[in-house]
């Protein structure tokens, strides 16, 4: 890599960034300047300057940043100006809770089909997205150009999946099941793990409730 | 605060820690080095020593851990050794996937009652948890010990949702809506933002596309 490495710090608020400059887009700001961009998003203005200077700095001293303009170069930092096609893997309540997300979609994130083993969800459909047998899979992936597999299977079903998804060449695993996949190196996987998030809410609660 | 502040990366580890050991305990393991936990979750065996150090460390040199005792302590520092009963607040999708995980009633996460403003799912149960009217959630808040509220509504529902768990003296809020919420200090807040995480994926990727 020639560029230096951006910290996972860094990476964790750029959506932030985007999603709150949408939002004044939304309401129609222009301009904003850093002061007032921390206010609003309770990060200090000198670490928002320091995050927005990884990637060339986008504001003029004293003038502030042109909110569009932010916004989209952070798109573009955030590989939003490409679309990728996704499946999802897994046609439970949560696989279909994400094929109904219409705000993926939005940020060209297209999920192109859902699996399951279950043959009374083959064929039916989650909005147009249809569910197909897992059996499919391979064969579908080498037929169509996905980047991005999405995992909501149990925690048994994990590993063939990531066998067959390893085969077929995918270049991203967005993985729900509550295991840390490993993977070949150059295969980007970015893990949301529910359980975990519930005992960080947890600590933090019995932290709080020691120190009242 | 009388104690150190704990980083929130450390507390990011914890749960996984936790996942691992039960993995161990699982699997029959008794006893631990630092440098086979080490191996087996991809962080550095000094990283593992510090971050348990943060709470009393736990291992003895050159004896290594002990798996259960080391389990039932970061279960303890999770606050798992403690009941937390939930409410869910959206029944679509996204909020029956979250009642059907039985990982989190066996760590002590128990959803009492779902909520929403669609008349249809009234009466309705996901598994054992009724949904009710959304008008009901103050009540419900008032009369019942709730500790944790999980948002799972779109983002244009949210703010009337948090007023309510304001006054009803809610202590945690586990928000799945694409908004930061503003709620008065004191109050614990967990996000799992999808659309966040599905960027960050996408970021990685790209940033991985340009240095091959």
């Amino acid at each position: 890599m020639e560029q230096h490495e951006i910290s996972k710090a860094v990476i964790r608020r750029l959506p932030r960034y985007y999603r709150y400059l949408g939002d004044l887009m939304d309401a129609g700001v222009e301009r904003i300047s850093s002061a007032e961009l921390s206010a609003k998003m309770n990060v200090t203005a000198s670490q928002i300057r320091q995050d927005l200077n990884n990637f060339g700095g986008f504001g003029q001293q004293g003038y502030g940043y042109n909110v569009k303009y932010l916004y989209n170069e952070i798109a573009k930092i955030l590989g939003l100006d490409n679309v990728h096609n996704l499946v999802i893997i897994g046609a439970g309540k949560l696989g279909q809770a994400i094929a109904n997300y219409s705000s993926f979609e939005k940020r060209g994130f297209i999920i192109k089909a859902m699996f399951d083993n279950n043959k009374d969800y083959f064929g039916r459909k989650v909005g147009d997205i249809e569910i197909m047998n897992v059996d499919e899979l391979s064969d579908y992936l080498s037929n169509n150009n996905i980047d991005i597999a999405a995992i909501t299977v149990p925690k048994e079903a994990v590993n063939p999946i990531a066998d067959i998804l390893v085969k077929c060449g995918i270049k991203a695993v967005w993985n729900f099941a509550p295991v840390d996949l490993e993977l070949p190196k150059g295969i980007i996987v970015e893990n949301v793990h529910l359980l975990d998030s519930l005992m960080q809410l947890s600590y933090n609660l019995t932290e709080y409730e020691h120190t009242r």
